[in-house]
Order: structure tokens, then C-alpha cells, then sequence
């Protein structure tokens, strides 16, 4: 049995899997854990574990692999994987985000490895990059890149045929990468001024221009004029975000979710593939950027994916 | 016998080196070939293989392995690696570079591979990133990016121990990013306007600012305000790429060369570390700026790194 799990800043989900099965099951959520000593996440994970299988009605014992797709970034803490996700660990921040913990990082991947045996605990976005190259529109793809466009961006990467993870597990964190000078005092989660989720992402929107995203893009839709600039500035950095990924790293092809992508992909794909083309053909030409096989799926399968 | 073959805009050099040898020998160099047909690149590396052969007394035949670090971009042709550089391939930038062909590509690999067996044609900033990794300051480390700062910007990329290639061995053009704002007029070979290179490049330096770089940085040195200020912002823009590929990569070390860094180094590395410091800690903490362990001979040892 197959055990999933998905860690968000707000929502920690678990479902079962059969072995040689992609049927979600006896899926379980609970609000993150935020209170207590730093283990309280993966002792979180574990309750929600033991729930999920007593629904589903199998003993625990029987869960021999744990996929966790979980926001990121990531440290090592005595050669396994920790969380020192900023809207979880309160020690991080500071007390500006009024989180109820002090922790500088959360364990995961070795408490779980100690109860479950093969644990594989990856940044959400990566794990997606998985489920879309496995049963998305990335399928059959060696050099390609999953984008979440959503409350944060976030990147998995591939190239050579290989998922690209860095020193601790934290490649692909692209959306605190500097493409342009726009609105340079834009404050991200992760301190940046002036970065692309700082400047695109949907939480910036709100807070850069008054206007929740959904609002913003469809007054765009509807042709209202300063709605379609504001919304061509979001596309020019995000777009510059995309070209240069596939600059850097000779990619053929990009696939795109997330909620704020989602909900206007028809409106906003030309206007991103509009930033990749005729730039550097050698290296763009014939690179599409569509929208995730998945669809609003790809979170679900995150997990799925990072088990066999 | 091994042939090293260093294919610049300018140069082609050739040298040898005997199996289980890092000596090179036999040096034989001629201007790029860029007139006649397609293949002349092609043809003048083999006729310098012969005369560094002759020159060591040894028969061509004994050659068995070539490893050609060239100045890219590179396409795929019959799935070989052939050369799409704007400064050789004169049917690709049009006539306002002046160049003597009109070659959209110049075929490499099947040419030499046709006659020579064993050979491995890399980018020449890919190149010098596996000869740091092998003999200078990016041994034993496995995620990591070699950056040459000189006439042009050019990258090699390792992560989780493997070089990135990418869909047609360009992985690595990461002077193509865009980081900023800076003067969008600056027009890169490449085309684009405003990408790192067109703004920090040698001779972008001359173009934008009217000076040598050796003449800007000398007087930065001597404490001239408005070259001081001028070097801060080739820094910030040169820091940005060095941030953005730590952060996308999750990097652990990253080491420069390059003639306009190299002559400078003692003065640029302290200026370039503090645009990574402090940004995104989980991800930039500990990671060390450093100067080529290869030192000015990085470019000699390029092409060896690619043949065993």
C-alpha cells in the first residue's frame, strides 16, 4: 500500500494508493499542524496515515512506501530532509508572521522513514513535474519544466532525462529569481524584493494592485484597458521567467498549473509563448508552453507520482 | 592519442595528449575558417589534428578520441551536433555581421566522428565546468556552475553530479537570461536586448559605456566615483545571473574565469558574493563565490576534460 501526502502552508492531505494502482482513496486533510515541538507535522502525517487506512480498512503495517509532495524550501538535518517552509516553520520569519512556533525547520523524511521504510519527500512543484511527465501533457519529455502559477510560483525541473533536485532538494525554487526591475519594493515570503513571486504571484496581485486575481484577469477578458496593461506586465516577467529557463537549461517544452494559470490558461498561453518566441531561436524555436495534462488534478497526482 | 580541439569565434587551436596524460602538446592553431562550404570548419580541425600529429611524430591513426569545446549555440543535424555560432555561421545573424558564408550550421560531430571513432563536442564553458570539476576549484562537487566573464557570458551548468546537456547540448546559455532592466537598448549578438551579456559582456562595456574594460576597471580601482558606480552595476547585474542560477539549482559552489573577471578577480569577487548573501538563505547560505582553480589555463584544460 501507497501512502501520499501532500504538505501545503494550510492544508496537509493524505490518500492511499493500491500497489500498481493510480486510485486515490480513503483520502484524509487536516489543517497544517502548527503548535507544539517541531515533529508535530510528521506526527501530524502519521494520524492522518492511520486514519486514511482505517477507513480504507487495511492494516498500517501494510503501508511499505510514503510519497510526500510538501511547499518547500527544504534543509538536511543529519542527512535527511527537513522542512524550513517559511509559512510553516515560525523560527524562519520572524515574528512578523505570526506563526505559533519558533521552529528553524520541521523533520520529515526521517520519522517517517523510521515507521514507513521508503520515504521520498520532494518540493510540490517537482513532485508535479513527476505526475505530469508520468501521465501529463510532459509525457515522453527529457528536458522540460512544470510551472505553478498559483498563491506562489514554484518550478520542477527535468533535463537529460533526469528530475534535478541540488545540494538539498531544493532545485527548482525559480520563483525567487530576478528577471526584471518592476516595482522593485514588492516584498516576497522569502525576503526578496522585487522577484518573480514577489511581482506575479497571486497573493502579490491582491497586494500590489487592490484586486484579487480572479477579479483582475477577468476585467482583462472583458477588454477593460488598464486591467489588459496590468495584466501584460504579469505576463512579461513571468514569460521572462519562462524564456529564461528554457535559455538555461535547452528545454523543449513547458507545462503550466497552478490556480491563477488555471483559471485563465486560454487567455494567458499566447500571451506567455508571445515572451519565448523569436528570443534565441537556437534555443526556443519549437518550444511550447501548454497547459497541464493533469489539469487541477496535478496536485493529487504530485504524490502518486513520487511512489511506484 | 587524445586531439583537444578549442573552437572559438576567432581561433581554432588543437592540441594532444597522450592516454593517462594532462600534458598538452603539439599546439597548432589557425584563424576559424569561415569561407567555402559548410564543412571548413570541419576540414581545418582535421587538417590541424595532421600537423600536430606531424609535429609529435605520431600517425594520425593513433588518434582515438577528440574532445572539441567550442563556442556554441549548437543544433541537431541527422542527430549530430553541428555549430550554429553567430560569430561563424554567417546565414544566421544576416549580413550586418559581415561574415564571409552564408552557413545556417557547420557540421562537426559526424565529420569527425566519421574519421576519428570516439568524439565528444561540448560548449566551451560546459568544458571548462568538467575541467574545474576534475582538476580545479570545483572538485568533489556535485552541484555546482562554472561562469566565464569575458568577450561574451557563458555558463556550465552540474547538478546532482551530472553536466546539463539539454535537447541539443545548449544547456548553459545563461548570458541569454534576462536579470534586470538595465538599459533595454543593449542589443546582444544573440539578438536579444537587455539579456545579461548585451549588459556586462567585454565588449558591451565598450560599446555602453565608450571604454575598455580594462581602462573602466583600472579606474574603479584607483577609486573613480563614476567608475566605481558604473563596475557596482555590471555587479548587480552579473550578481543576479550568479543568485538565479544558485537559487533555480540549488547550487553549492559556484567558480568564474574569463578575461574581464580574471584580471579583476580580487576586486569583482567580494562585490559579486555580497548579491548572493543574504537572499533566500535556505537556498544561498554557505555558497562560496570562487575564482577558476585552473586559473587563466581553464580554457587549455576544456577540451582535455572531455576526452578520459
Amino acid at each position: 500500500m501507497k501512502a501520499c501526502v501532500d504538505i501545503g502552508g494550510t492544508k496537509v492531505a493524505v490518500s492511499l494508493a493500491q500497489a500498481g494502482s493510480t486510485d486515490l482513496i480513503a483520502r484524509q486533510n487536516a489543517p497544517t499542524a502548527k503548535t507544539g515541538d517541531h515533529e508535530a507535522v510528521a506526527r501530524q502525517v502519521m494520524q492522518l496515515i492511520e486514519a486514511a487506512c482505517a477507513e480504507a480498512g487495511v492494516p498500517v503495517s501494510q503501508v511499505d512506501q510514503v510519497g510526500v509532495s510538501s511547499a518547500g524550501p527544504f534543509v538536511l538535518r543529519e542527512g535527511a530532509i527537513a522542512l524550513a517552509t517559511p509559512n510553516i516553520c515560525g523560527g524562519l520569519a520572524g515574528p512578523d508572521r505570526g506563526l505559533p512556533n519558533d521552529w528553524t525547520f520541521a523533520p520529515i523524511e526521517a520519522p517517517l522513514a523510521a515507521r514507513f521504510g521508503r520515504v521520498r519527500v520532494e518540493n510540490d512543484a517537482v513532485a508535479a513535474l513527476e505526475a505530469e511527465r508520468r501521465w501529463g501533457a510532459l509525457k515522453g519529455e527529457d528536458h522540460c519544466a512544470y510551472v505553478t502559477w498559483s498563491t506562489g510560483v514554484g518550478v520542477g525541473l527535468c533535463v537529460d532525462g533526469r528530475t534535478l533536485r541540488g545540494k538539498n532538494g531544493n532545485a527548482g525554487h525559480a520563483g525567487h529569481l530576478f528577471v526584471s526591475d518592476d516595482d522593485n519594493e514588492a516584498l516576497c515570503g522569502c525576503g526578496n524584493r522585487g522577484d518573480v513571486e514577489s511581482l506575479v504571484a497571486g497573493n502579490a496581485i491582491a497586494r500590489r494592485f487592490g484586486v484579487e486575481a480572479a477579479e483582475l484577469f477577468g476585467a482583462a477578458q472583458q477588454g477593460d484597458a488598464k486591467a489588459l496593461a496590468t495584466v501584460d506586465g504579469l505576463c512579461r516577467v513571468m514569460g521572462r521567467l519562462l524564456y529564461n529557463l528554457t535559455a538555461a537549461l535547452d528545454l523543449s517544452r513547458i507545462s503550466l498549473g497552478g490556480s491563477v494559470f488555471w483559471h485563465n490558461r486560454d487567455f494567458l498561453l499566447p500571451r506567455l509563448q508571445s515572451q519565448l518566441d523569436g528570443r534565441l531561436p537556437a534555443l526556443t524555436d519549437g518550444v511550447p508552453l501548454v497547459a497541464a495534462g493533469l489539469g487541477d488534478k496535478v496536485g493529487d497526482y504530485a504524490a502518486l507520482a513520487l511512489v511506484d
